[in-house]
């Protein structure tokens, strides 16, 4: 089959083959995990890498397989892909892919703008993942997903009218490099005075900073992504751009800023939402307590609030925080945490795949 | 001379005297270093603290200066007091010393909201010092003055209408208590593959995180001071009402969401500033570059924007990442930093008193 499939005539698969191209990288490593965790509904798992990778066995659901190198020939008999490679490699390999009849569902940059490629949150817009003319589903960058779930649950009841974020980003948002540089810079500056005149972390860090413009430890580096227009950084205009079409608000108002931090792994974002209705702390409470996906961790006088040391390795989006604008009745303030290599990645994919699955068996 | 002085009765002085109470603390230091580096205006500079401090020796401008003891008599002559000590100390000490003649210069929250009590930045507000019915001056909150002599170029020229802020925030924020928690983390994680499972930084740490509510190690803590009323935290709100003050605008809407980070020292923030007209971010550049007390480092293309690592140490508030917003065309984004100790304490403290020892001396 060399079409791309739509819905209605595909075939139905009791036990879908699924494919993991990118098996070996950080997030490869995590899909592999849930795999595992997750309901068993695959028939084979087939994992793909680069040649190099090739021949490297790797554990999926308690059992050895072998990783086979990425070629037309590898998605024989694929019906889904879930993709973790850079994007120029999606950009390549997803429509060859989506050639051979496998639908893929990309963690790249490559697709997520396509008018035709659906942007797919499954437990905001999952009905989008149906309609995808390339065969291709993207999947939205970790930021994004850190914290759209709670977002999108509360858009649902009162209706977005302008979004102002600002993210807290941890190191393993840039891979492996960014926590390989910041366990490094942590061993140069603990136990010294380092922290207190200026440049002091950047002598002691020396010029190699890894994947990050500035030193990561003992600081934060108002930096992700590449320079685009009028001084915007691509991450900012990733979380901008990604959240108006997975809201299917094209034109919502959004301001992005984007900050690394020194954490291993787990995005935190600062949200002020300005709704078209009034809102009340208390509903807010009840739709975030009751909306699939996102945990309600709100009792600052008891200590409880989100933190990443908290949420690192569990899936739900965390929100805390939750105040109403003293100024505007129709404001929330949020904190919100999201594993950005869990449901900013690895488990927003393999929902996605899920979704997919859950179709080509013609059970939804 | 018991009553509180007033600029046209005051007597003037060559050589003012000037005090400095809780000069062994982590802002006191800080304070006998700026007065050791500023033009020498002073003439005795007596050290006050708590009496088990007294006796201590401190040097100032070159000079071993023996630490007195507060009590009514320490203030004898002392024409100008600059006061950092816990607010419940302030709240009974800085009316004692008023009633003696002394002009305060109070950074404790003590004061600040007094309607009797002005609450100075000398680059936004500095005729607000000449009035002062109580004989106090107040700070501001180091949070606050991380960001407000940027913010306040920008509004003189443009008229702020609306601040959403994020602060990121540096553990001297809450004294060496603060910083020594962090120190102490660090020990344990670095070298660690922690960070990376739920809560296994917090066992690492243990049950004392110190004056921080969890481990702040590997972790951000969307957490600054005591609860008040709505889920807001004191920190959040002093923002919020300061910088209404210091820029008398006293309906201003302000949203705050105050979050410490593993920093030593150096508080950052991120601002969207909407204003009352329409804004470039050609003349965003051309204000700050010439704002006294601001240093403009953006662009992002030659990897400049201001970080806590570069601006530890130094005096000014540097701003970086200026856009304009996509959406509104009178809307700002900034990211600001400014260290927590100097501009944010000591610093804007000793050039509130330079201010007055002017004005006493009838120069000004």
């Amino acid at each position: 089959m060399t079409s791309v499939p739509t819905s209605p005539g595909a075939p139905h698969h009791d036990r879908p083959t699924l494919a993991v191209v990118g098996a070996t990288g950080a997030v490869g490593t995590v899909m592999l995990s849930i795999l595992s965790q997750h309901a068993d509904i695959w028939g084979e798992i087939r994992l793909i890498a680069s040649p190099r990778s090739a021949g490297k066995k790797l554990t999926v659901r308690g059992e050895e397989v072998e990783v086979v190198a990425l070629a037309e020939e590898a998605f024989e008999g694929v019906d889904v892909a879930m993709f973790d490679v850079p994007d120029e490699v999606a950009a390549q390999w997803a429509p060859i892919a989506a050639a051979k009849g496998t639908v893929v569902v990309d963690n790249s940059a490559a697709f997520r703008m396509d008018p035709d490629v659906p942007l797919v949150v499954p437990e905001v817009n999952p009905h989008a993942a149906r309609v995808r003319p390339r065969g291709i589903i993207a999947n939205p960058n970790c930021t994004t997903l850190s914290m759209i779930v709670a977002v999108g649950a509360l858009h649902a009841e009162f209706g977005l009218r302008e979004l102002v974020v600002s993210s807290y980003q941890a190191v393993s948002g840039a891979g492996l490099a960014g926590v390989e540089a910041l366990r490094a810079q942590l061993k140069l500056v603990a136990g010294t005075e380092l922290g207190t005149t200026p440049g002091d972390v950047r002598r002691a860090v020396g010029d190699d900073t890894g994947p990050f413009p500035e030193p990561i430890a003992l600081n934060v580096v108002p930096w992700a992504g590449s320079l685009m227009d009028d001084g915007w950084s691509s991450e900012e205009l990733k979380v901008r751009n990604e959240s108006r079409k997975i809201l299917d608000r094209p034109d919502l108002p959004v301001s992005v800023t984007c900050v690394r931090v020194p954490v291993i792994t787990t995005h935190s974002l600062t949200v002020h939402a300005r709704f078209e209705n009034e809102v009340t702390v208390d509903r807010a409470h009840e739709i975030l307590s009751t909306a699939p996906g996102v945990v309600l961790f709100d009792n600052p006088g008891a200590g409880e609030f989100p933190t990443p040391a908290d949420v690192v390795g569990t899936d739900p989006t965390w929100v805390g925080r939750v105040r109403r604008s003293l100024d505007d009745p129709t404001a929330l303030e949020l904190f919100v945490c999201g594993d950005n290599l869990r449901k900013g990645a690895a488990l927003n994919t393999a929902q996605i795949a899920e979704l997919v699955a859950a179709e080509l068996r013609g059970n939804s």
